[in-house]
């Protein structure tokens, strides 16, 4: 990958890299939702793939308005992420398998939280107001997505109830 | 790695986790810090360094605290992150490699975030209240230096002025 030479081509690296963690992300949410046990929590994760798929569709507006073609760059700390939560996969159902999946999809919420707070500040250095607030949108769905799955962990002692399993079968 | 089979195993493996992540970034601040072209965001890089150098003393006492011996198992997360963090070592000094070390040094504070978030909430479930407090110092710290480097990226227009420059020499 060249190195970017303004400010104009870093932000589209880092529209890249956003869409190339979108994309992952679609991928590895029915797979969250398949493993869950919590039916809130597989709601959660079945609701946040509609939504992923919307801020897919965002990116792709503004590589439009760029005059650029979609295209991704491969997202290494999206993959690191993913990679280290997909050990929960594994886990025998139950809310520990639960308060595990929580923690994984709160580290992508949260790397997700930064790229997009970036791409917007860069948005806004570079005079492109709809792409803010495009990416704000995106920004703020984000923020409840993290705030939903720690009211999921929290109300529903999703983590209470994992300490009160002390030894699972597997 | 063996599966963990309570609360208190994912417990100590979300500890090793964020054991090897402080390690690694307390590896990777002083490169950071030599980057940068701001001197500003140099001395916060710096500040960070010390700072992170505590997190992972606090990280040893809960490992003491809870029997076990401090080690690291490799966080993925983390090093995907810096691994793409690392291009921007390779641009040209000025302030738009100070804004993309920023973006990067956020992804990386917003991973830390979410996992002392989580081990912190554990922590509170397993009955742990040490262990609660020494963690919550450190996402109070995460949460700070996330400030810095947004008020360093915004207050000093480091992002404003690598809009100024269209094209650097390399």
């Amino acid at each position: 990958m060249a190195k970017p030479d303004s400010l104009q081509s870093l932000y589209l690296d880092e529209i890249k890299d956003l869409y190339d963690a979108e994309n992952r992300i679609v991928k590895a949410l029915p797979k969250l939702a398949e493993a869950s046990t919590n039916p809130m929590l597989r709601d959660a994760f079945n609701e946040h793939l509609q939504v992923s798929r919307g801020h897919v569709k965002r990116l792709e507006t503004i590589f439009a308005d760029l005059g650029e073609k979609a295209s991704g760059k491969t997202c290494n700390g999206i993959k690191g992420i993913i990679d280290e939560g997909s050990d929960a996969l594994d886990y025998d159902a139950g809310s520990m398998k639960d308060a595990a999946l929580i923690g994984g999809a709160q580290r992508v919420e949260h790397y997700e939280i930064a790229a997009y707070g970036t791409a917007r500040t860069w948005a806004e250095h570079l005079g492109r107001t709809a792409d803010v607030q495009l990416l704000d949108q995106t920004l703020q769905e984000e923020k409840e997505a993290d705030r939903k799955l720690t009211a999921i962990a929290e109300g529903n002692n999703v983590n209470e109830e994992a300490r009160e399993t002390p030894k699972l079968t597997h």
